[in-house]
């Protein structure tokens, strides 16, 4: 089954078994947290399906796997279940030892997970400021916020001298931070980097990433997704 | 140095270097996020000198290790700082391959950090309750939500069958839910597991640990803490 596959709702028949040498994959095409898994399952070149859940209306059968009823949501062929993204990516990189994404020594782990933990106070913003915008609020406050953050991210670069977050190459961290980036230009956010131009450099580096290719959508297409978010009626099948 | 030792405030002179073979937690003797570090620290038998910080009056050089300005922190010889109770417990386990505390199965790991996760959101009533409780409000609705999701953990051990949440011995996850539950008495919110008999169990058999005994204090030093908490002025050093 592709990841092009229409969402499934409230009703829907459950999913049939997951595919033999396959994980299972419960995604939303648009969310950014299931985009970390898809870019982890990507990177390492791991052999997955992906159902897509109407996370407006879903499905009971999705809620019993996942009681919290979020996405992403990996399922093994012996039918356990994992979610959270960042326990879903550590899961990945643990059982598929192909290109391993995390760090081999402890401390530059902890580190990786140390910044997981800094950038969670920087997704809200994606949500927030929009959000207010919408309503007509003056959002410079909040995105003066955001910026402040933002520039912690720059000073790390900076200091660390390297084209990514783990060193000169791709890890973990930089795929569990990048799906906001993408997102920038549609939260007509991207002014927020220009103030911090080591962190605009490393999303033009990401830019050109394979895996980073491979997941993303245009801006065009996330414009529409996220008004019709905002209207209250997600166009989670867009563009299929 | 001992846990014993009278915590540092804004002004003090820094520690000396972390020992030799040591590592060092910078911690506060009450705090329940540095006690899972404690416990950690204690169960894998790692040596370590601890530095108390009067976190309501932080030195410099403490915020200079930790911007987040909390505890716990963990420093090693080479000066490698770690913080986020989960992420130094990790970190820990990785170093001191001893007495491993996560399950060496990945799925296992990522079900101990689903736990955890989920367990994130019954520690804010530990703070809310007795918050709302001090002001003369209500908080029967609140006591209500805490013995829902307690009741989760319950259902997870009468399902699992195992003395604890990793098995028939103490791992990872028990070592990181104990703080709270060593202080259910001091908060008055003992009652809170009259309808969890399985759990009431659970923490029967955690006071039984070394561990957990070699790391507590009694209600009564909890009590005198935090009432000079809530009053605003910590009694860090109660006992000393």
């Amino acid at each position: 089954m592709a990841a092009s596959q229409k969402c499934l709702g409230k009703g829907s028949p459950a999913p049939g078994p997951v595919p033999k040498d396959h994980i299972r994959l419960y995604s939303m095409r648009f969310c950014p947290f299931a985009q970390r898994t898809r870019l982890v399952l990507n990177a390492k070149g791991i052999k997955y399906d992906t159902i897509n859940i109407n996370l407006k209306n879903k499905p009971d059968w999705f809620l019993e796997k996942n009681p919290l009823g979020l996405v992403p949501v990996l399922e093994t062929q012996s039918g356990q279940v994992i979610y959270e993204s960042p326990i879903t990516c550590e899961y990945l990189d643990e059982v598929y030892p192909e290109k391993k994404l995390l760090p081999f020594d402890p401390f530059e782990r902890a580190q990786q997970r140390m910044l997981l933990e800094l950038f969670s106070k920087v997704t809200p913003y994606f949500y927030k400021i929009p959000v207010n915008r919408t309503k007509g609020e003056d959002v410079s406050a909040l995105e003066t916020e955001l910026k402040d953050k933002l520039s912690q991210f720059n000073e790390i670069l900076l200091k660390k001298k390297s084209k990514f977050f783990g060193g000169d190459s791709i890890t973990m961290i930089d795929y569990m931070m990048w799906p906001w980036f993408e997102r920038l230009e549609t939260m007509n956010l991207k002014h927020c980097l220009d103030g911090t131009p080591e962190l605009k450099k490393w999303t033009e580096r990401m830019m050109e990433d394979p895996t980073v290719k491979a997941t993303m959508f245009s801006t065009e297409t996330y414009m529409v997704f996220y008004k019709s978010y905002m209207e209250g009626n997600p166009n989670y099948d867009y563009g299929l």
